[in-house]
Protein backbone atom coordinates (compact mmCIF):
# COMPACT_ATOMS: atom_id res chain seq x y z
CA UNK A 1 0.00 0.00 0.00
CA UNK A 2 2.81 1.90 0.17
CA UNK A 3 3.83 4.68 -2.40
CA UNK A 4 6.63 6.16 -3.97
CA UNK A 5 7.05 9.83 -3.29
CA UNK A 6 9.60 12.05 -4.41
CA UNK A 7 11.75 13.18 -1.14
CA UNK A 8 14.22 16.65 -1.29
CA UNK A 9 16.16 17.53 2.21
CA UNK A 10 16.45 20.79 3.77
CA UNK A 11 19.52 21.64 2.20
CA UNK A 12 18.13 21.02 -1.81
CA UNK A 13 18.33 23.78 -4.07
CA UNK A 14 14.86 25.16 -3.61
CA UNK A 15 14.15 26.22 -7.36
CA UNK A 16 15.04 22.40 -8.72
CA UNK A 17 12.10 21.58 -5.41
CA UNK A 18 9.48 24.26 -7.11
CA UNK A 19 10.15 22.12 -10.24
CA UNK A 20 9.73 19.25 -8.92
CA UNK A 21 6.21 20.44 -7.52
CA UNK A 22 5.42 21.77 -10.73
CA UNK A 23 6.54 19.25 -13.12
CA UNK A 24 5.52 16.51 -11.15
CA UNK A 25 1.66 18.28 -10.48
CA UNK A 26 2.41 17.84 -6.44
CA UNK A 27 0.27 19.20 -3.74
CA UNK A 28 3.37 19.14 -1.56
CA UNK A 29 7.12 17.40 -1.31
CA UNK A 30 8.24 15.27 1.59
CA UNK A 31 11.51 17.40 3.04
CA UNK A 32 13.79 14.97 5.35
CA UNK A 33 16.80 15.91 7.25
CA UNK A 34 20.15 15.33 6.88
CA UNK A 35 19.85 11.82 8.20
CA UNK A 36 16.90 11.14 5.97
CA UNK A 37 14.67 10.99 8.53
CA UNK A 38 11.07 12.68 7.46
CA UNK A 39 11.01 16.16 8.48
CA UNK A 40 7.81 17.98 7.10
CA UNK A 41 6.03 18.43 4.09
CA UNK A 42 6.77 21.44 2.02
CA UNK A 43 3.12 22.27 0.36
CA UNK A 44 2.86 23.94 -3.49
CA UNK A 45 0.92 26.89 -1.81
CA UNK A 46 3.57 28.37 0.73
CA UNK A 47 5.98 28.18 -2.68
CA UNK A 48 3.89 30.11 -4.72
CA UNK A 49 4.63 32.82 -1.97
CA UNK A 50 8.24 33.70 -3.70
CA UNK A 51 6.67 34.16 -7.31
CA UNK A 52 4.63 37.04 -5.47
CA UNK A 53 6.43 40.24 -4.95
CA UNK A 54 6.52 41.31 -1.21
CA UNK A 55 4.63 44.92 -2.23
CA UNK A 56 1.67 42.59 -4.07
CA UNK A 57 1.40 40.29 -1.12
CA UNK A 58 1.11 43.35 1.03
CA UNK A 59 -1.37 44.77 -1.53
CA UNK A 60 -3.27 42.55 -3.26
CA UNK A 61 -5.23 44.82 -5.23
CA UNK A 62 -2.08 45.69 -6.91
CA UNK A 63 -1.46 42.67 -8.92
CA UNK A 64 -4.72 43.35 -10.96
CA UNK A 65 -2.76 46.89 -12.01
CA UNK A 66 0.49 45.88 -12.50
CA UNK A 67 1.75 44.08 -15.29
CA UNK A 68 4.95 42.35 -13.72
CA UNK A 69 6.39 39.41 -15.60
CA UNK A 70 5.49 36.14 -13.12
CA UNK A 71 7.77 33.93 -15.31
CA UNK A 72 10.81 36.33 -15.17
CA UNK A 73 10.90 37.37 -11.56
CA UNK A 74 9.98 33.89 -9.95
CA UNK A 75 13.13 31.65 -11.40
CA UNK A 76 15.04 34.70 -9.84
CA UNK A 77 13.33 34.71 -6.32
CA UNK A 78 13.91 30.92 -6.01
CA UNK A 79 17.34 30.90 -7.11
CA UNK A 80 20.26 30.00 -4.67
CA UNK A 81 17.64 29.79 -1.59
CA UNK A 82 17.48 26.41 -0.04
CA UNK A 83 14.60 24.38 0.42
CA UNK A 84 15.02 24.94 4.14
CA UNK A 85 14.41 28.63 3.10
CA UNK A 86 10.96 28.43 1.14
CA UNK A 87 9.44 26.40 4.57
CA UNK A 88 6.87 28.51 6.36
CA UNK A 89 7.58 29.01 10.71
CA UNK A 90 4.96 26.23 11.33
CA UNK A 91 5.70 23.88 8.08
CA UNK A 92 3.05 21.01 8.43
CA UNK A 93 4.59 17.91 10.23
CA UNK A 94 4.77 14.50 8.33
CA UNK A 95 3.57 12.21 11.31
CA UNK A 96 5.08 8.89 10.60
CA UNK A 97 4.36 4.67 10.76
CA UNK A 98 5.28 1.73 10.73
CA UNK A 99 5.78 -0.30 7.79
CA UNK A 100 4.07 -3.14 10.29
CA UNK A 101 1.27 -1.03 11.64
CA UNK A 102 -1.88 -2.22 10.66
CA UNK A 103 -4.42 0.24 8.62
CA UNK A 104 -5.98 1.13 11.48
CA UNK A 105 -3.15 2.43 13.29
CA UNK A 106 -2.50 4.59 9.48
CA UNK A 107 -5.93 5.48 9.83
CA UNK A 108 -5.64 6.69 13.49
CA UNK A 109 -2.50 9.26 13.19
CA UNK A 110 -4.00 10.65 9.85
CA UNK A 111 -7.47 11.27 11.84
CA UNK A 112 -5.79 12.35 14.40
CA UNK A 113 -3.18 14.65 12.56
CA UNK A 114 -5.43 15.87 10.32
CA UNK A 115 -3.11 15.01 7.78
CA UNK A 116 -2.56 14.26 3.96
CA UNK A 117 0.11 12.33 3.92
CA UNK A 118 2.27 9.88 6.78
CA UNK A 119 5.58 8.94 6.35
CA UNK A 120 6.61 4.92 6.42
CA UNK A 121 9.63 4.22 7.55
CA UNK A 122 10.97 0.61 8.02
CA UNK A 123 12.93 0.78 11.41
CA UNK A 124 14.90 4.65 10.49
CA UNK A 125 14.68 4.43 7.04
CA UNK A 126 11.91 6.57 4.78
CA UNK A 127 10.34 3.55 2.25
CA UNK A 128 7.77 6.00 1.06
CA UNK A 129 4.53 7.25 1.82
CA UNK A 130 0.91 6.63 2.31
CA UNK A 131 -1.64 9.35 1.24
CA UNK A 132 -5.31 9.88 2.89
CA UNK A 133 -6.82 8.82 -0.66
CA UNK A 134 -4.63 5.98 -1.22
CA UNK A 135 -6.05 4.87 2.09
CA UNK A 136 -9.81 5.43 1.25
CA UNK A 137 -8.59 3.76 -1.89
CA UNK A 138 -7.26 0.70 0.19
CA UNK A 139 -10.83 0.75 2.89
CA UNK A 140 -13.63 1.59 0.39
CA UNK A 141 -12.51 -0.03 -2.90
CA UNK A 142 -12.90 -3.67 -3.90
CA UNK A 143 -9.38 -4.65 -4.81
CA UNK B 1 -4.81 27.00 -17.55
CA UNK B 2 -7.53 26.21 -16.02
CA UNK B 3 -8.04 22.35 -14.78
CA UNK B 4 -10.94 20.31 -14.14
CA UNK B 5 -11.85 18.94 -10.76
CA UNK B 6 -14.30 16.71 -9.81
CA UNK B 7 -17.31 18.84 -8.05
CA UNK B 8 -19.78 17.38 -5.60
CA UNK B 9 -22.52 19.73 -3.52
CA UNK B 10 -23.39 20.03 0.21
CA UNK B 11 -26.07 17.39 -0.56
CA UNK B 12 -23.80 14.47 -2.35
CA UNK B 13 -23.95 11.45 -1.06
CA UNK B 14 -20.88 10.69 1.25
CA UNK B 15 -19.95 7.49 0.03
CA UNK B 16 -19.89 8.45 -3.16
CA UNK B 17 -17.61 11.61 -2.61
CA UNK B 18 -15.27 9.32 -0.51
CA UNK B 19 -15.14 6.73 -3.48
CA UNK B 20 -14.54 9.50 -5.89
CA UNK B 21 -11.49 11.00 -3.56
CA UNK B 22 -10.28 7.32 -3.76
CA UNK B 23 -10.71 6.11 -6.86
CA UNK B 24 -9.30 9.67 -8.65
CA UNK B 25 -6.11 9.52 -5.57
CA UNK B 26 -7.37 12.89 -5.05
CA UNK B 27 -6.36 14.95 -2.15
CA UNK B 28 -9.69 16.89 -1.75
CA UNK B 29 -12.93 17.92 -3.86
CA UNK B 30 -14.31 21.33 -4.14
CA UNK B 31 -18.06 21.70 -2.67
CA UNK B 32 -20.53 23.78 -4.26
CA UNK B 33 -23.72 25.00 -2.62
CA UNK B 34 -27.16 24.58 -4.40
CA UNK B 35 -26.95 27.46 -6.78
CA UNK B 36 -23.36 25.39 -7.76
CA UNK B 37 -21.24 28.42 -6.05
CA UNK B 38 -17.67 27.30 -4.66
CA UNK B 39 -18.52 26.77 -0.80
CA UNK B 40 -15.06 24.94 0.26
CA UNK B 41 -13.24 22.07 0.07
CA UNK B 42 -13.27 18.84 0.98
CA UNK B 43 -9.91 17.21 2.31
CA UNK B 44 -9.44 13.28 1.66
CA UNK B 45 -7.46 13.70 5.36
CA UNK B 46 -10.99 14.41 6.79
CA UNK B 47 -12.65 11.99 5.30
CA UNK B 48 -10.97 9.39 6.96
CA UNK B 49 -11.72 10.35 10.27
CA UNK B 50 -14.85 8.80 9.47
CA UNK B 51 -13.15 5.31 9.02
CA UNK B 52 -11.54 5.47 12.40
CA UNK B 53 -14.06 4.62 15.56
CA UNK B 54 -14.69 7.31 17.77
CA UNK B 55 -13.39 5.36 20.82
CA UNK B 56 -9.52 4.83 19.00
CA UNK B 57 -9.57 8.53 17.89
CA UNK B 58 -9.75 9.36 21.67
CA UNK B 59 -7.47 6.47 22.32
CA UNK B 60 -5.01 5.44 18.97
CA UNK B 61 -3.40 3.36 21.39
CA UNK B 62 -6.03 0.49 21.03
CA UNK B 63 -5.66 0.80 17.42
CA UNK B 64 -2.74 -1.34 17.58
CA UNK B 65 -4.46 -4.06 20.20
CA UNK B 66 -7.48 -4.30 18.69
CA UNK B 67 -8.56 -6.08 15.08
CA UNK B 68 -11.54 -4.50 13.84
CA UNK B 69 -12.07 -4.65 10.17
CA UNK B 70 -12.07 -0.81 8.76
CA UNK B 71 -12.94 -1.84 5.44
CA UNK B 72 -16.41 -3.55 7.15
CA UNK B 73 -17.44 -0.09 9.45
CA UNK B 74 -16.04 2.64 7.06
CA UNK B 75 -18.94 2.10 4.38
CA UNK B 76 -21.48 1.89 7.12
CA UNK B 77 -20.13 4.81 8.82
CA UNK B 78 -20.73 6.77 5.57
CA UNK B 79 -23.42 5.33 4.40
CA UNK B 80 -26.91 7.69 4.07
CA UNK B 81 -24.61 10.75 5.39
CA UNK B 82 -24.31 13.94 3.10
CA UNK B 83 -21.17 15.47 2.34
CA UNK B 84 -22.23 18.51 4.39
CA UNK B 85 -21.82 16.12 7.37
CA UNK B 86 -18.21 15.15 6.01
CA UNK B 87 -16.79 18.82 6.11
CA UNK B 88 -15.18 19.58 9.46
CA UNK B 89 -16.39 23.04 11.35
CA UNK B 90 -14.00 24.91 9.74
CA UNK B 91 -13.55 23.60 6.35
CA UNK B 92 -11.01 25.11 3.97
CA UNK B 93 -12.04 28.20 2.41
CA UNK B 94 -12.12 28.00 -1.19
CA UNK B 95 -11.02 31.08 -3.07
CA UNK B 96 -12.50 32.29 -6.29
CA UNK B 97 -11.09 34.42 -9.02
CA UNK B 98 -12.42 35.85 -12.18
CA UNK B 99 -11.46 33.51 -15.50
CA UNK B 100 -9.77 37.12 -16.50
CA UNK B 101 -7.97 37.52 -13.90
CA UNK B 102 -4.10 37.89 -14.53
CA UNK B 103 -1.84 34.70 -13.34
CA UNK B 104 -0.40 37.63 -10.76
CA UNK B 105 -3.74 38.22 -9.72
CA UNK B 106 -4.20 34.12 -9.17
CA UNK B 107 -0.85 33.84 -7.74
CA UNK B 108 -1.61 37.09 -5.12
CA UNK B 109 -4.77 35.40 -4.05
CA UNK B 110 -3.06 31.40 -3.54
CA UNK B 111 -0.15 33.08 -1.98
CA UNK B 112 -2.43 35.70 1.07
CA UNK B 113 -5.03 32.45 1.55
CA UNK B 114 -2.13 30.06 1.73
CA UNK B 115 -4.90 27.66 -0.54
CA UNK B 116 -3.55 24.67 -2.70
CA UNK B 117 -6.10 25.70 -5.08
CA UNK B 118 -8.40 28.36 -6.34
CA UNK B 119 -11.61 28.20 -8.03
CA UNK B 120 -12.10 30.04 -11.64
CA UNK B 121 -15.50 31.48 -12.08
CA UNK B 122 -17.04 33.12 -15.38
CA UNK B 123 -18.95 35.53 -13.89
CA UNK B 124 -21.12 33.09 -11.25
CA UNK B 125 -20.50 30.31 -13.15
CA UNK B 126 -17.57 27.77 -11.85
CA UNK B 127 -15.38 26.66 -15.21
CA UNK B 128 -12.64 24.60 -13.10
CA UNK B 129 -9.66 25.20 -10.86
CA UNK B 130 -6.03 26.27 -10.24
CA UNK B 131 -3.93 24.07 -8.30
CA UNK B 132 -0.85 25.43 -6.85
CA UNK B 133 1.16 22.91 -8.32
CA UNK B 134 -0.39 23.86 -11.93
CA UNK B 135 0.38 27.93 -11.11
CA UNK B 136 3.86 26.87 -10.29
CA UNK B 137 4.13 25.03 -13.50
CA UNK B 138 2.62 27.17 -15.76
CA UNK B 139 5.23 30.35 -14.31
CA UNK B 140 8.38 28.43 -14.28
CA UNK B 141 8.52 25.55 -17.17
CA UNK B 142 9.09 26.42 -20.51
CA UNK B 143 6.02 26.78 -22.57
Amino acid sequence: MVEEFPVVSLESDALEAARLLASNRLPGLVVVDRHGYPHSILPASKVVRFVVPIYIQDDPSLAGVLNESVADRAADALAGKKVRCLLPIEAPELPSVQSDDTILEVAAVMARMSCPLVAVLDGDTLIGVITASRLLDFVLMPH
